[in-house]
């Protein structure tokens, strides 16, 4: 939980948004709910760092129970800590939009995806589509 | 290289071997011919170790130039010097048959395939029957 | 790719033009396209961080697909999330001109030159002199 | 110490000693006392580690303050110690022979060479091979 078949769903759903929007080469991770890897797709192009900030993404939303986004934005107003959180982790937490938590239809979290490639408003909008495409729900509110 | 296209054939026909034979649940990798990773799949069942085993197993068998299966004989002859270099690598060596490197029809190494999940034997015929899939070669003389 | 040959062309280079302009000591890496080093030289005198900083720097760009004097503009507007990718990536980015990806005459990258000792502008264009008198290709536009 | 052109001297001579027996691709590490490095280059076709391998035979040469054949062969009869020290030193002794120390002609140390790419016997002689075309002094009791 994720299974895989949801985890290829999500991936799947999630490029297509991205080649719709004609962005970037993207790299898509898929976390279950202990952030363990279920599945990864890195598109050709991607550069090689998009893997490791993909999964820091999504473990880090996992980590801190919040999509990247919001975790980003506290960030930017007390980077000090945030930093602090980055290396207490061994790196698992990247403070940047594109890491999203994944629930089920009943609210529980499941899981997380972690995109990189483009802009992170895209990666993040690629990622919601993947969930959505799956069936799944995303946000700390869902 | 291999292509993302191409890791999915890997990986797909890795697995369907798996469920032709009953296999234990797997964790399949594909790695590109720098030791980054393409594509990943985790089946459902599958133990949280897996996704780091198949990792060390298609980076060792690329670290060092042969498939795993030999160089876990090798290792079994000198222990103390493979343990040296499992640590020199960072843990990137997985010293089990399962990790093998994935060839172009010319002969050059374009990446490999790491399996985790059934026994050492299994795993590594599931990674040869999904680079078969794939149209790909394998194995340092072929 | 770039071969050896390559590599010592490129480092010679750089460290020719680093003595036209009187130059700092200078550690000069060259990288394969997945990272791994090919070539490296550290000029008497420099200090001991310099070969790290310099194949971080090499690694960095190839990480993010962009010399390291981008990433590092990037990075004064964004520092939160950049320190978060230097930690994800163990430590595999420096965030200071000096890191230019080595592309062959068709563009498709083939590796990176780091280089450390003195500003990161001189850094920088001792990199790029090197990577000219190997008769290949720099930036990401090239 | 040794200087740049020193060490290059001594990669020419482990280079050239490497053809003239129609060894396998080889990389070839030159540390400073420090256990820095001066100076690398890996031929084409080596894998991966290599690198690796050729620094923690260097670095473990220096720590242990022997050349690595005779920690190997230390190693051989007391293995869980030697593996404690590989861990400790964070994976920076390699257990096989070519890691050689280098001394000035008085019998100071002033670095060490590491080789890895064909057996540990053609590795070691190809690094007294360059030590010797350096007009340096090699081993414990030289």
């Amino acid at each position: 939980m994720p299974t895989l078949d949801e985890a290829r769903a999500i991936i799947a759903g999630a490029l297509a948004e991205a080649r719709r929007r004609g962005a970037k080469p993207l790299a898509v991770i898929v976390l279950d709910a202990g952030g363990h890897p279920v599945a990864f797709e890195r598109e050709d192009g991607a550069s090689l760092f998009r893997h490791d900030i993909a999964r820091a993404k999504a473990f880090g939303a996992l980590g801190m129970g919040s999509d990247t986004r919001a975790i980003a934005e506290r960030a930017a107003g007390n980077p000090a800590f945030f930093t602090s959180v980055v290396v207490a982790s061994g790196g698992n937490l990247a403070l940047s939009a594109g890491g999203v938590i994944v629930r089920d239809l009943a609210g529980a979290i499941v899981g997380a995806v972690g995109i990189s490639g483009d802009t992170s408003d895209v990666d993040e909008a690629c990622a919601i589509a993947g969930i959505d495409a799956a069936g799944l729900n995303h946000g700390a509110n869902s």
